[in-house]
């Protein structure tokens, strides 16, 4: 059982700063995500794309902003269960919350804090027989973790980015790497693009365009496929260690939605008026997540809700404490790792 | 008469940021400060200390903060009255307002938002007689345009780092820089403290503690004081042009109270259920000088509330209009001076 102060579900940008905003009030944080890397929408659909309004920023790289807040909140250590998704919530008698995910992980925490953005990122999927069956048994939609493709046979499918960069990054880790688009155009960045056609060239990524896979085969494990050409019809049966279908993740609220929460347009409702506190006490939602009147889905948004937010969870608490609030400025920033940032102080000197 | 869309008084990093979030609503903004440069607090109090809580900032100098946000709304060209106070507002019968300052200027507008922080920054004073028939004759408490004590006789009184930075400044400018303080020991940067007694050694800085003014004496402009020591009550008169008291300045909501707005804890009440609106439909109040329950005087929050009060303006200069939102980096930023800024496109692109 993991136990923090508050539990954050969804490491997106707006629960990666509410770790800040609780770390000065002392309080630690856990963070859950389907995903296998922090960063929400800005690391899974544009890191490599700049975003204009974030404040003091004239210019700043999705991925890049994330770096930021990954370094900002190092201090405070938070915790992160990753590539899981957050499944069900239990509140038990003395108002806490235990919440477990997909694979069974369990949280307990006093604060349950909702950052899940457009929902819980979930892999589009081929349509094809067996899919299910084969499912981490030599498919995968998410590489979490490169290393385990070492000197494997792999096959990847997509069009965009994702599968570019992927066909990229294991050309020189994987034994064989096959990529399988059902057009002959990608549609990327034209770095990646171009790379992809060199590796090509150079006989370190095998290319079938334009085809698709139409069927499984294997035992217990995926041993081949069969795709065939989309044009020609033709049918080439390749052998693989892994099929890995890149086709996009699409966010879907998914079983937040049956937490018992107030829904209104696919996004949960909050008191905006106070603390983004959800109808069940003790649960927050921010970020895009959430909905109130006038809500607008942006970055800097989130970063006001989640600060808000852990005031009021430090109240619920400790209901007995006063929080004074010290400007960062002047009472400078602890870390949970001993660590201490602050200004340097002025200097009361003679001049002779 | 100035006329802009937005009228916003203060441009402290709230009333800078809304002129970006305005912007991209092709909205165009003013802004008035009594101070002579933009930044508010973070420019007149600590613009050399570090703020640790700015999303997507592990450290960030106040000075520099301001810099950015400068660079971020730089292509909305908003405009500028710095040096004047708002004193007055009107509202005609079309709904616009006239804002008018301390020195006469005149703003009309259609939506006002106050910015104003902690309050216009009003410089604290000496008590000394005739002090205000020298004002602007001789006596300045706030220096906007360095090139006007080329070649003169500066007294600088102070012991802050207001007092040593400009002491030091103008030793290059002047033709002559006297610093009185009522003690020995000044209280600044340990930089600027080293740097002042460098150039009292070389004869460049005339210091003169511990010592105060007690007279003040002129026909029309002031032509000398009387400085007394402290400790031995020795008196001396200096020939002088100019003399600037740098005892701080201190921020007080002033006139802005008389506006028929409601107040509560010297802050402006707003309706933070929607849009920080005010009491008077048409004035909104963002930042700082704004309260409602649970506001923090922070600048993220100045941020949000600024963002969320530009769409509410909106709708109220086209009520008829909707208006969609398009993130920053999918619709790129559009200057008013031309200028876009936008993210590289996508390629689509054959691999052969
Ligand atoms: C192309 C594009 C451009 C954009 N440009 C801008 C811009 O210029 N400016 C701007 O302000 N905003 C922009 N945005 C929007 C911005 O990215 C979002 O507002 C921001 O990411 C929201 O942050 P968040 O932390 O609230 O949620 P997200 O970033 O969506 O993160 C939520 C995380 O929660 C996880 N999650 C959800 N449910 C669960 C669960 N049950 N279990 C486990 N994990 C879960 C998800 O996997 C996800 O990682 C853009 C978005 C896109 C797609
Ligand atoms: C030492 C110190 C450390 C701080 N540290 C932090 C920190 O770490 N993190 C953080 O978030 N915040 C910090 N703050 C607070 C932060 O500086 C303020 O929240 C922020 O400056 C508020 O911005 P604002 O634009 O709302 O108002 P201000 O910065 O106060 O600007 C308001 C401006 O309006 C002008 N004005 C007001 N009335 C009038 C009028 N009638 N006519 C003309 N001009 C007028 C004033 O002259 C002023 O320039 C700190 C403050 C101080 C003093």
């Amino acid at each position: 059982m993991i136990k923090t102060d508050i539990l954050i579900i969804g490491a997106g940008p707006t629960g990666l700063f509410a770790v800040f905003e609780a770390g000065l009030l002392k309080l630690k944080c856990h963070l859950i995500d389907a995903l296998p890397q922090p960063g929400g929408q800005c690391s899974e659909i544009y890191p490599k794309k700049p975003i204009y309004d974030i404040p003091g920023f004239p210019e700043v790289l999705a991925g890049d902003l994330v770096d930021n807040l990954m370094e900002q909140i190092k201090s405070f250590q938070p915790g992160f269960t990753l590539g899981e998704r957050a499944d069900t919530i239990e509140k038990l008698e003395d108002g806490t919350f235990i919440v477990t995910t997909n694979k069974e992980t369990k949280h307990h925490a006093p604060i349950v804090a909702i950052a899940g953005g457009l929902g819980s990122f979930e892999p589009r999927k081929p349509q094809l027989e067996n899919l299910t069956k084969f499912e981490d048994n030599g498919i995968a939609y998410i590489i979490k973790d490169p290393e385990v493709y070492r000197d494997k046979k792999v096959l990847l499918a997509g069009g965009g980015d994702s599968a570019l960069d992927w066909a990229i990054f294991l050309a020189n880790i994987a034994k064989e790497v096959t990529l399988v688009h059902r057009r002959n155009e990608f549609r990327g960045a034209l770095d990646s693009v171009e790379k992809v056609q060199e590796l090509k060239n150079a006989g370190k990524i095998n290319l079938i365009t334009p085809a698709e896979v139409i069927e499984l085969r294997g035992d217990v494990k995926l041993s081949s496929v069969v795709i065939q050409k989309t044009d020609t019809k033709e049918q080439i049966e390749l052998e693989l260690d892994y099929f890995i279908p890149l086709f996009g993740l699409s966010p879907k609220l998914g079983p937040i939605g049956d937490w018992g929460l107030e829904i209104e347009k696919n996004a949960i409702k909050v008191d905006n008026t106070l603390d983004y506190q959800t109808n069940i006490p003790g649960i927050y939602a921010i970020g895009d997540v959430n909905t109130y009147p006038g809500k607008l889905k942006l970055i800097l948004c989130g970063f006001h809700e989640a600060t808000l937010m852990c005031q009021s969870a430090y109240q619920r608490i400790f209901p007995d404490k006063k929080y004074v609030m010290k400007y960062t400025t002047v009472g400078g920033v602890q870390g949970f790792d001993g660590s201490k940032k602050e200004a340097p102080k002025a200097v009361v000197k003679a001049i002779n």
